[in-house]
């Protein structure tokens, strides 16, 4: 019953296969092979438009280099105060970057409002020569509450970007988690509303390793290309982070995963509220379950071997705040999340398993 | 018959096999999985000591990590002026180290005499407050050229080095094939000679995407971690990286890998010498042949597609310059290179193929 | 009556004229002359203690060499969230240290409470993998609002900070102003109550441009000599920074240049606070006065030509927001400010001085 | 008898009597004073251009700052090995460009050959995602071996970079020197050549502390404002930095400097040239003579106290080097050197100063 993340989880039997298949043969080096050729060309299709895409072995890459093409070394970075970017690649924009400013920003649910991008903005004019200049927004979708922005509320704040010339990154490490549970197209959810750089995440579902930064302008094309390189992220055996990527499009197998994800999600919100006291701290929207747990059933559940994270209860609705003897918790499904295990963590939340025994016993 | 590079092969099947057994189940995320630990263990005992050992996906990030541990901003980064660090990473070694200075030095055969490592020394006093300090020494086994340092050899540049307090770096891209070459053991190649951090390479010679910063003194294990995470190094799901290097390392498999490698270097020297007119810009050692070819050996060669580097002729030996009419070229084996290509390039050397045939029809 | 900062003054008298003494003969060049000698032993005297110091000429680069010392490429540097580090400098300790994270902290009147930076750090556990380490805590004395910490504060956040082996960085800007308010020494205010390194501001009150990094344990005294250089903040003739550094120092100047700028500070305090509807921000500790005023005092105070800055409220105490038609202002002194200005100021504060002729008109 | 440096000279009067006037009064901070406004528009004048200009303290800072705007982290910067910004700052240029690559190339007496700027450009194609791309050419006028380039030499150079879309920055820590040994007007020297930006330097020619960094497109202006904050560039109490260069700049007063400098330097030519067996290594051109001494004259220059720097003979013409017994030096002449002083190191190094008073002693 391990809820803690959906990176513990291995990669998808089809995107392993590929991976496999692409042993044989040389092929050319640096991400000039066949297989990289076919992903572009994949994305391009996805986002129906002539993207840049670059495909890197983790999410910290992909955000960090994103925002070293957007925000020069004097620039300020706009994200929620809790977005990985902020609070969880230990400095990696600040290092990509050459030191730009990380700028965090509160917002319930991990969400940013637009008031808030608007008013840090206001306190942040053009050319101060006080403060770094601010030049990128960085949104999260699903963002690390497992909340989502709606397409509407995404064009609202690239908007607020835009009259700034901030350009608009979008953290998609749980991207397809996000898709498909607006129901949209990833042309709607990413640059028909004015996102211009995307981390398109696939090892959270699916891949072992393999992430793409899309660009939807590809004018920095070229200077990604060599920052890639610089970083390290440019693999000489391109194939392999081709063929997961390259499998995990083809045939919708990425929407599937992600809805298997979700769905698992679903279940287990269920579950968790059957459980006496518990109620969730934020809407459940993609495949994170944030659940406010009074102590005992924190307690048979760890005694289970349930194992998920605490949270932070900063950007909980200040109604839904954990009461004395409660906590907020972090629970997050996969691909491979199995009904079994979330009927056996219902079943260990339930009751006391060790005063059942007992009682048996005694009326014995 | 590609001879461009050991990185256009694919990967062992035993090292495949293992990353495919090692997608079941849930494991730690980010380095803390069960495979990890046990590739830890087996560096040390391959290195006969308590190693910090490191994952990560290339060689450009070995490099740089631990030259980014070895070298402040401030300081400089002695070399070969060939070696990959200087000429290759498109600058990466500056950017991880925040601005540290590459010094590149010359030497036949891209080795470093270690009267030139003295001679730069002594022209940079520690203190000088007017370049950068000498803090690294940075030597590759094999080199960039296929050559090799003797074991005596690298003792006396580390003394140099320690002399005035530089930490010495092997870049070991080609580690294991300089390693069966010499046939000494890992330890007396490294730590035994002075040698304080390596970067263990494993992709050339088998693997994925696999290589491992080694410190011999572990004293920088911690700032690693952190450095390695902030440059997006550290994958969530870290078993894919450690199963690779632990097929890689158990049962000697690198170490075949490497003779096999070497071995197909070794007959393709002999097919090259054979051909009219080539002769080696320096002594093969290791699994790249470094030929001086004819122009019309070159164009037959080519036009039965035969892929390898031309080579920048600067570090060839006075006696031994390409003359006109002749260049300087790299071939590279890998442990998938078979016999067959090397006699079918052989025999496309050998005549005009075109030739042949014509003078055939018309005779016949 | 300008009151926008004391960095709009010119240089006293006796610095000025310690300048054009140093002007003849030869010297030494990058600091190695006889005047630059004599700073660093009064500095030693004057902190009773055998100390390191650089000259550089502002505070933003005083602040950020001594924090490249402090904190390496992911370090955290703990501040408050209005300390001109964090908000005043473009990024300037981002791009000194190499990306170092500064991480602003509440508090009222600007001031940091042992508590605040307790709690930070316990959400900041060391090794984490997750977030910059924290190394390094920045306090400002006297702070960007005017307001001091006693000894015993300063010892009593230092004593956190070392808890978590954290280097205690102060930005000593005003350090005089501080100083002679609190009436203790040098040593007292610094390394005695755990300060380790020290900018040591003189350009605000009577230089030209000339400040002090000092480090109390001398060990970092290399690494600030390489990076002063690096970043183009060693004088070629600096004769020039030093006879400003000693003339300040000699005699006790530094001191009374302090004195006079703190009664300044005091009797424009008392003039505004004779005027109809003002109060301060919070108690005027040196040469600032923040006063919040009535909307009809700023508009006869500017029709008056009167310069000083609005502020933010942000670090009020709560009791003190200012009301509808306030508003919190900034006005500082420096050693030049004479009572005459405070008089007009004053004088102009009172009464509407448009509607004084017109009532006088219509009764004449 | 000092000719180490033209930066061991204090100040000229005019220059230190305008800093002195300048004290009076409060005026703006941060260069938004009414001098620095005045000095913007005389370096406009002066370059027939309306440029963009910003003073620094030091020719480092103008130096790492005009090639921070004009190369990006992964730029390279090509420029003569023995030049300041590639031997001489401590690695500045990586520091303030974020790690982008200096790249030294040779050339007899300090200068660069169109021919072997191209054939570097050759070996390092645009887009290789190898090495750093080339984005920079630094040339210094005049040279660090005194010498010049010609107008005709600068604008070779310049198209050169143009065709490869490199910016041309010119080191003029000693502008004025070769301007008036040259006899063309600052536009021919720059901007009509193809100069892109240039750090105009006044320090070694007689101001305390005063550089500009001149964009002669104005389009990196706000670029170039917030990176010089950031490195602490900017001086609070600005009009100090601009009283010195609006008296440098007034009635030619720079340009007399620069005459005197050059003439003494001639005088020592001749002077040097007088002894026994010395001769000049390069030609002088500017206020450096750089003259080949047999150890005898050393010697004896030594012993009567005079200064003067030992030289490399790296980048002497074949021809010249110097033979056994002999050794390369630099002697500088500053606005200061005085025809006494050159009187007094010719006479020094005529005879054997010890052996005159014995052989007059045993006659008298």
């Amino acid at each position: 019953m391990n809820f803690r993340s959906d990176n513990t989880a291995g990669a998808s039997e089809k995107v392993l296969a590929a991976l496999v298949a692409a042993n044989g043969g040389t092929e050319a080096a640096y991400g000039a092979d066949t297989l990289t050729k076919q992903v572009e060309k994949q994305l391009c299709e996805i986002f129906e438009r002539d993207v840049a895409a670059f495909l890197v072995v983790n999410g910290t890459a992909a955000n960090s280099l994103a925002l070293a093409c957007a925000a020069p070394p004097y620039g300020a970075i706009l994200c929620h105060v809790e977005s990985h970017i902020a609070d969880d690649e230990c400095g990696a924009p600040e290092f990509f970057s050459g030191g730009a400013k990380v700028v965090g920003l509160p917002g319930i649910g991990c969400k940013l409002e637009p008031s808030t991008v608007a008013a840090k903005l206001e306190r942040m004019p053009a050319h101060s020569l006080r403060h770094s200049e601010p030049t990128a927004l960085s949104i999260t979708q699903a963002t690390e509450a497992g909340t989502l922005y709606t397409v509407e509320e995404i064009a609202a704040l690239a908007e607020i970007a835009r009259s700034r010339d901030l350009m608009v990154h979008m953290d998609g490490a749980r991207f397809a988690n996000a898709l498909v549970s607006l129901g949209c197209t990833p042309a709607e959810m990413t640059w028909k509303v004015g996102v211009d750089v995307l981390s398109f995440g696939a090892t959270k579902n699916g891949c072992l390793a393999a992430e793409a930064v899309v660009f939807f302008d590809k004018s920095k094309a070229m200077e990604m290309a060599i920052r890639r390189k610089r970083a390290g992220h440019t693999l000489s055996k391109g194939r392999f982070l081709a063929a997961q990527m390259q499998a995990y499009l083809s045939d919708g197998h990425w929407l599937d995963l992600a809805r298997r994800a979700n769905r698992a999600a679903e279940q287990l919100e269920k579950a968790l509220l059957s459980l006496p006291g518990v109620r969730l701290g934020w809407p459940r929207q993609s495949n994170g379950v944030f659940a406010i747990l009074p102590e005992a059933v924190d307690r048979r559940l760890r005694k289970a071997n349930a194992s998920y994270h605490p949270w932070s209860p900063d950007w909980l609705p200040v109604k839904s705040m954990p009461k004395k003897g409660e906590a907020l918790f972090r629970f997050v499904t996969s691909f491979r999340t199995t009904a079994m295990e979330i009927e056996k963590l219902h079943a260990a939340g339930q009751t006391e398993p060790m005063a059942v025994p007992r009682v048996t016993a005694r009326t014995g």
